[in-house]
This record gives C-alpha cells, structure tokens and sequence, in this order.
C-alpha cells in the first residue's frame, strides 16, 4: 500500500470513523481502523466496528499502490492530528520473514512515524443488508426526528428495547419516532413535505435503533445540507444508513417495542402557555437548590394571577422561588416533576413557546411546541407531601 | 443585615473567593464564605480560608444594615452565578429563639431564595501580619516571576519546601524568584525598573511560599495594570499581598529551601539555537509514542547539518522523528530528556527563539530565552540505552 493524502483528509475522516472504535475492545483488532487503498478509485476507505455500530468512510488520494491493513485508531488519530496541514504519505513495511509483521511508514514535511499495525485479514467484516427493505429520507426529517426522541431513551443498554429509539410509518402520519425509558417518552412525527419520500415508505416499518449509534449518526449528518437525502436499508438485525461517501450499520434491538400511544392521553382540563427559555433558565436556578436533595420541583399554576409559581425546598438548607407569567385555561393546580426529566424535553422543544396540557397532579402531563416540530413530550409527574 | 447590589459585583466577587474555600473541609465552617456588610463604607466585605490560602475582597453596595454571617459558599456561588444581570437584595432574618438559626432571603426581580447561615462568629479570623518586614512590587514583575518558576514547584504538598515557590533578595541582582521540584529548577530575576521598588527591597527577604496560593495569587493579578503595586508585608510564619481592596494571606513553608544556585553549572561546552514554538509543537508531536512508555525523547544536535533531532521509540508499537534547524556551537551529541519537563519549561520561556546551553550527556542543561525574560530552566538528562 503506498498514498499521499492532505493531512486535514485524513484527520477529519479518522475523527469520523473514531466513534465506532470501542473503548474496550472484545476484540483486540477493534481497537484498529481499517484502512484500504483503492489504486482504480483513488480513493481510502476507513472502517471502525464495535459489533454493534460501524462507520464506513470514503476521500479521495494520490493512490500508488493498492492495499489494506488495520492501524491503532487513538495511536493514528492522536499523530495525524497534531502534524500541521500539508501531504502525508503512508507506504506499508511488508516483512518477508513475517506475513504478520506489518509497519508503516507516515511522512510528513517535518518528519516521519513509523507504526506496527495488523493484517486486514483479520478485521471482522461490516454487516450488510442484502435483501432488506429500503427508504429515501431526507437530512433535515431524521435529523429533527433524532433530536426529538433520541435524548428520552434509556442510557442503561441493559434495558435492551428501552435503550433505543422506535422508527414506525403510521398509514395517517407518515414516519414516527419514539423513545422511552420508562419515565418519559418523547414521540416525533417528521416533517415529510416531499410527497416521493412519503410514498416510498414501507407501511410496515418497525424498527428499534440504539439510541448511541443514532447519536452518532446525528453528528455525522451535521454536516450534511438539510436537503440531502439518505439512503436506509434494513432486515430483521442490521439497518444501513449510506450518505454519499460514508456509511453507518447498527444492530437493530430485538423485541416488541412498548404501546406508547396508549399513554398518552387524549383529553385534558388544562393547559398552561409559557416561554421556553423563561422556563427553563427559572428550573436551572431553583434546580441549584433541588440537587441538594430530591431534584423535585414544584409547580404552581395560578389562574387568577395568570403565573407559574416553580418552588423548591431543600431540608436545612433552603427554599428557592421563581415566578413567570403563564396563560392559564383550566383551573389553578399543584403539581411536582423531576427537574432533570423536565430539563431534558424542554431543551429539545424548539420554539419560544411551548405548551403543557395536564388534567390531575397524578395523571400523566404532556409538553408540546407551539407552532414548528410536531412532537409530544410525556412526564410522570411525582407525589409531593403536602 | 440588609443590603442591594449588583448581579455582577456578587458573583465576580464570590469566585474570588471561592478559590480559598476548601474541597474537603476539615472545619465544615471552612466550606461558607464570609460576608460582613458595612453600612458606614457602604461595602460588602467576602472572605475565604482553607487555613493556608485567604482571599478577602470589597465591593460596594447599598447597605442599609450592618451585620455579617456565613453562607455555603458552592451553593451561593451557583446560585447567583445563573441570576439574571440586575439587583439583588439580600436580609437577614434573625430567629430570636434560636441564635444559631440564621437564614436569609435573597431576592431578584424573578423571585426569591432562602438559605441558611452560621454565625459569623464561628469562622476563623484571617491571619494578619503585624509587625512584620513590608516590600513593594509592580504587578509586571510578580507576575513574571511567578508564570516563570511556580509551574516547577512540586505539586506534592507532602515534599514541603519543594511544593512552594522561593522569593529571595540578592544585592547584585534585585529579587529572585525560583521553584524546584527536585528534578527540574526554574529561576527568573525580576525585572525593577523602577529603583524605588528596588531600594525598599529588604536585603534579608527569603521565604518560600507555598506554589498553590501562588496560583491563586497570579489569577488575582491578571485583572490589574502591570504597572499596579503590590503590598506585601510577612513575618516567620505569613505573607500578605495587598492591593486595593483585595487582600491574599498565604502561610509560609518552614525549612531552609535548597542551594539551587550550586547547581546551575557556570560553563558550557555546546549552545544550540532553536525555535520555541516548533520545538513545542515537535515535542508535542514525538510525545503520542512517547506517552505510550516511558515518556523519554532523544535529542541529536548535529552541528554539521545545523539541526537538531528529536526521536522516540516505543516498542512495538513503533517510531517517531522530528528535524528541525538549529543553530549549534560545539560538537555533536545525543541527549536524551523527560519530555513533561521539557515541555513545562518551554511553554513558561516567552521568546520566539531559545538558547539550550549543555555539557555532556550526562549533566545538567539550561533553556534560557533569548531577550526579554531573566529565566533560567535546568533540566537533568535522562540515561538512554544506545
């Protein structure tokens, strides 16, 4: 193998492939990058797998030799970030005494690294989706259905189907994306206003996603223009999201998603109208007192005075208050939450202001923007001693 | 107590102080600050201790009180820190059963907080230097001559004397500032320009200051003039820094501080010329295989190519090497270093180009900056398997 590349190429596409590199790998080989110099294409493909997620990149080189090893990820990524811009060329050591002896050399302007990496023989090849079901979405729906849903999902990967976010076509509202840890849910419908898109939806879409590999396929797609589109395959374990020169795989989670619909209630006696960043900028301050115990808030809906009273008490410590103005419909009504679960849904909600509809201080509540994403935040509201 | 000031004067005022106040305290007193009002100045006066570092600091307000008490200082800090910019008012409320029960009410224009204090009467006075030897300083010089050597004080506070910083007056040169950790030495002269200072120099000054207050002490610094004077008054066991209506105690380190200047040696067989910042960047560059095993680096000054190189070896895991010009009196040699040493010194040396000034292999070397700053940074050579 022998090319020459920029160094910011090579840099911007190892920090790509990087999330997929394990931290712990099972594997040691894991631990690697894959790297393939294409003579035809001139092109280098790199790889990173942790057998859940994977990361397939693609950029264009002087390529004078074909060829393919695996390199440390952090060891590579760590020298290549650090060498100023300019060329660098890679070219492999091959040992003749030892298949399995492999250097190479990387040369910069200033200098040169010399590196020991392992044969791409032994690097696990990337699942693929041979006769799965395809769709056409474009950026800005899945990247507005991830940042609405995907923050709900559980961290704990042992809650298996909770720890994912649930992509589901619906014959009325197009595609949905669902996330919940039990505590919350958070359910996005995107915004598909290119009818082909819509049309090319499998009406039995169904899938669970782990909420860590859409993380990174939400950075990944930052970069991307709102427009562009991507391009999903998937069967009953593996989903495939390709873009252009890059690709992302990731298991699917096994199991029967959660009957979210059923939670969410279709009626309610009030509804209380605030602003946003008001809101959360008063819950950021009475949290301060709040994290010293139980991280519960109070919250006052005041009718007469038109005001959401948020009110936290700490035992021998203190008690913080903070009021806002609200429009109330419905009447006045105690009721407490979790400030972080709150926290969570109200930074994903998007617009300035933003709605809750509740019925009794034991019933579930739900948050919804005005005007803009369509999307539903739940919470479980918590008992407070009177 | 009863006073109205500014967001802004409370909060810059609180992470002042707040940078004495102690992780752990071994006194809980230790973890509030406290605040005396002063109705006649119309100021609030904050102070912290950890028992070696104090900070006292002053703003003004509007006091319509008198009264001092304690408050938990994290807790106020975050607190006012995410208040809106504006007036707070904060009152006293004295339980007449209950002394010890104090609690006050803090209020902005968006609501309220209540937190309980202790009595003021518990916390500890600040250590005060009565009778003791007083020195003048511009900021410039303290500055430079703390940026200079404290980075070189070890950062174990059970090696005593070598976790501080010595400031020593020599008739010749003025005042000195030097800080060892036994591995390496850093010594800067400051810079007097202006005689006055100089004259009110005592002829006997040396103590030996604990380097962490001395960070502290330098963040405090940053905010003047250079051109600001300093107060410093001292006696066997404490020093004070004065300046305006800011005050830093720090306790002195007891012991006789070592012979530094016996080791800096007085000739030298070889000078080599380089450039500072490309020998940091290269250093930077080099350490990714370095940190892999023993953090070494070799040096080999060529005078026939004018030039010197840095390489690392890691086994099995591979190479490094880094040229760079280098302008070189005497005959060529390879030396090899501890690069974090190296690179701390680098990094304190604030000139473009750097004279490094070295005998044989084996003993020690000087980076001295070329112009500018009277810094001397001594770093013993480590011993390489050729």
């Amino acid at each position: 193998m022998k090319f020459t590349c920029s160094q910011s190429d090579l840099n911007s596409n190892l920090s790509l492939v990087n999330r997929a590199v394990p931290s712990r790998p099972t594997n040691p080989i894991l631990a690697n990058v894959l790297m393939v110099a294409d003579e035809e294409a001139q092109k280098i493909n790199l790889t990173a797998f942790d057998t859940t997620l994977g990361i397939r990149t693609s950029f264009n080189a002087e390529v004078l030799e074909d060829g393919s090893l695996t390199l440390p990820a952090k060891l590579l990524s760590d020298i290549v970030s650090r060498l100023p811009e300019g060329e660098i060329t890679l070219v492999t050591h091959d040992n003749e005494n030892n298949q399995e002896d492999i250097q190479i050399d990387l040369t910069s302007a200033s200098g040169q690294f010399q590196i020991r990496g392992i044969s791409a023989t032994e690097y696990p090849p990337l699942p693929t989706v041979e006769d799965g079901e395809k769709i056409v979405l474009p950026v800005a729906a899945l990247l507005e259905g991830l940042r609405g849903s995907a923050f709900a999902a559980s961290a704990d990967e042992t809650k298996q189907i909770l720890s994912g976010v649930h992509f589901k076509t619906e014959e009325e509202s197009g595609l949905e994306f669902a996330a919940t840890d039990g505590h919350r849910l958070s359910v996005v419908k995107a915004n598909l206003e290119d009818p082909d898109s819509e049309n090319s939806l499998p009406p039995s879409l169904s899938v669970t996603i782990p909420a860590k590999a859409l993380r990174e396929l939400e950075k990944m797609l930052g970069s991307l223009q709102p427009t562009d589109t991507i391009n999903l395959s998937f069967d009953e374990s593996q989903i495939v999201f390709d873009f252009g020169s890059r690709r992302l795989t990731s298991r699917i989670l096994e199991g029967a998603y959660p009957a979210y619909q059923q939670l969410v209630p279709r009626q309610f006696s009030r509804q209380v109208t605030v602003d946003r960043k008001r809101l959360i900028s008063s819950l950021e301050l009475v949290a301060v007192l709040a994290d010293q115990k139980n991280n519960i808030v109070k919250f006052s809906v005041d009718r007469d005075r038109g005001q959401l009273l948020l009110s936290v008490e700490a035992q021998d410590i203190g008690k913080a208050k903070q009021a806002m103005p609200a429009e109330v419909i419905g009447d006045s009504i105690d009721i407490a939450f979790n400030i972080k679960y709150l926290m969570d849904g109200l930074k994903a909600l998007s617009t300035a202001d933003i709605k809750m509809q509740l019925n009794e201080w034991n019933q579930p509540v739900i948050f919804t923007p005005l005007g803009g994403l369509q999307m539903t935040y739940l919470v479980m509201p918590v008992q407070i001693r009177s």
